[in-house]
């Protein structure tokens, strides 16, 4: 694709810097680009790389000083290189209509709008909706329900009875509605109590590759609206996320917790079943958390705390085999001062 | 479904406390239940809930008082309430009979009471014993045996000369067989030493979506009977589960480690290889595995510790940057004592 | 298969000693070896074992004493003994040719001495690389490119424009190039960051079952050459691995961080983004890393330390309950100091 600058910004919305008529083909990272490419600093602190760059131009924030560069200004660099790249780079999924080589059991509805590759198996009472696109491998059961314009990548599990809304992206691998975890007599009999409730996952939701939602015992395990999950993740049954969370690669949480909205959770973090985290909540990296957290709080560690509290407690790791030498020879001076 | 509560209390072998004419239609959380609803509570610090609730009985453990309710006595209401859902929602898989559309092998053994879906592949002398079902997108490796009465589910792989048991559940995206992860001089030349053992998974085992479980090098990866397995766990090559052991989600189990019977893990724990925990061993979430462990002990931590110490353990965590400050004050204090 | 210790030893490059002309029909592990079977010892730590084993022969490393045993010296045992694997249990596939039942769209490019099951998708303008094996339920995107002799398992996805090369291993659940975590706004609006670049893995590589490597926002994610991958690892977008390094299972590496040559990584460990790690590093299981490592260092802990400091303050935590209450009673001591 070729666009000048003041076609980019035109439909970017900004401020051309430099020369209009500047021709752009790429979209490169700020060391790699050269002549013809335009690039992007999302923050001041890339101000040195944005004088050495090779690019023909580069999208940054307000009040950037860059002499002899072509620059486009608008009021976020990431959000305007996001819109650029779907435009230089739209998504293809290359296929149309429905396979023959797809297995669509009947009494599925399947929209005449939506792409259904080959290998594709739709259970009895599934629903598929307009422009849905359901890539080769991927198996929707019987009654399960996907919205309009969502992409299920290749291998992508929806077990029975579940539903799916619009914009929906699965990517490969993810497996939605498999049994919760459940068992009377756990260690001895381990009987298994039948998970009959359901998955619901809301618009615009994204999951990353591999990670699980189990459905619910009774009633429903509920991604809401927006929510962005990274890969192999753990999502247990009954679990409640609310909606523009973001949750990172690998965190598990068990079941029936319920995070509020705008939950932000780092990778690797873990939760105990049955708790509840406020809206607005941040959690670092490998926190292990074991009770209810109050909307707004930031935290980490393990067990959690507030997250200026949990630094200072890291910084002390180190210095435990310090303390426990000081400890034995404070020991020794306060015997003595005793003995005197 | 409807029935009324005698005819619930004799399926369930329990006592009815009220009107045993009352016709249920449903089972439902106990906040969630209404008319016609039936629902439970399996621990008496629920008896709040029980009180407030709409539903029209609740199933209930012995000695529970509640004056006006509707109940159905039983002497373990979680059991109760397994047995119920699944009466009330049997499990279907809606196929039935071997799809001419699924690709099996010349020289595999498929029972003609068995369920395969359109997409499976079943290669050469494997063998799918009676009643078992086989969901879209399984491959079962050759020469490997699924036996009676298993559920494997969408996109399960099971690598070739494997043995899976009777009445075993694997969810979707299991892959049982996957070669171990064996090198010579890792980090330098990494020469794979090929893995040509297998996995052996017993009777009434269940495994949870997306998780690994590998072949053994040598000899065999064995899950023995009734143990159950949640999402992503990984099980690395040679490991031994003894029967009945419970592994919660995204633990991973190092090469050639033994569990004995009845075995506990929480959530995100880890092993190294080569150790052996006895039976009945309970490890708490998070926990990091370095050694054996005895039968009958209760651990957490990292490295792990008795549970009652591993929880003092955490209680002081956060007293670190006090206990430095105190450590250094107490320092100076005795440097003035000294002085003096 | 039947071999004679002669013939073995010549295979091997080893020497004899003992009854060169014993008949050898398998290889099993030390304890379970009985008449007919070669086992091996790795480590001389096992010398125990060596005198015990009923095998008819035993893989030792040079300067082995063991009395009346029949023994093949070679350098390395371990290697010798993937060697002799191989030779005995040769892994067979199974398949050949491209099945008919496959999906390969117009334009893509399949060598004929490729193996391709049914059940595969090959989009428009992939290639296949000569005698690459793929397995039933494979998806492999548009333009992308699989290099000679490679292996992909049962359900390996590949979205589009990925490369991968020659003698690759991909064992089932793999998922390259799915979309990176890219959001604008993260916890508000959440705006999708399109991921325009690829994943390339280079030779030799293997990546073990359900793991995941993300697509590059720009540019590339990078597998280098013979990087050894375990299950269930998160590999994020623009991430680096270099040639020779091994990551063991449940391991997360975090968006734009770059691991140099012969990085050795422990199961479990966390890598915040845009770190760099230096070749020869070895990094201990569980640790949290978030700052640059120096080349040849070899750390631990969270955060991470180097690793004999590390093992120092494992040994602290046990003692903190220990350490709060002494810390407490020279508190009081000193008190009384200071009164007198």
């Amino acid at each position: 694709m070729k666009m000048t600058l003041a076609e980019i910004a035109v439909f970017l919305g900004g401020a051309v810097v430099g020369a209009g008529n500047t021709v752009i083909e790429n979209i490169r990272p700020i060391e790699e680009a050269n002549e013809g490419d335009i690039t992007f600093i999302a923050n001041k602190k890339y101000l040195k790389r944005l004088k050495l760059t090779k690019a023909s131009a580069v999208l940054v924030p307000p009040k950037t000083d860059a002499e002899g560069k072509n620059l486009i200004v608008v009021d976020d660099p990431y959000v305007a290189l996001g819109k650029l790249l779907a435009f230089f780079y739209p998504l293809e999924h290359g296929g149309s209509g429905i396979s023959p080589d797809a297995y669509i059991e009947e009494s599925a509805t399947v929209s005449p709008e939506a792409t259904i590759f080959p290998g594709v198996f739709i259970g009895k009472g599934a629903t598929i909706g307009k422009r849905a696109v359901i890539y080769p491998g991927v198996f929707i059961g019987r009654n399960s329900f996907i919205g309009e314009d969502s992409i299920l990548y290749s291998n992508v599990v929806v077990y029975h009875s579940c539903i799916i809304g619009q914009r929906v992206i699965l990517h490969s691998g993810v497996v939605i509605g498999a049994d919760g975890f459940g068992f009377a007599s756990p260690g001895k009999s381990n009987i298994k109590i039948p998970q009959v409730g359901i998955v619901q996952i809301d618009d615009d939701v994204e999951i990353g590759a591999n990670t699980t939602v189990d459905r619910a015992a009774l009633g429903k395990t509920w991604i809401q609206r927006n929510v962005k999950i990274d890969n192999l993740v753990q999502i247990a049954h009954n679990v409640v996320i609310g909606e523009n969370s973001v949750i990172t690669a690998q965190v598990g949480i068990s079941g029936s917790t319920k995070l509020g909205k705008s939950v932000m959770v780092g990778g690797q973090t873990g939760m105990v079943g049955h708790i509840e985290i406020g809206d607005n909540v941040m959690i670092a990296a490998d926190s292990k958390i074991h009770r209810n957290i109050k909307s707004g709080e930031i935290v980490g560690g393990k067990p959690h705390m507030p997250y200026k509290e949990y630094l200072q407690v890291e910084a002390c790791q180190s210095k435990l085999p310090e303390m426990r030498a000081k400890l034995k020879n404070l020991e020794k001076k306060v015997d003595e001062l005793f003995k005197k």
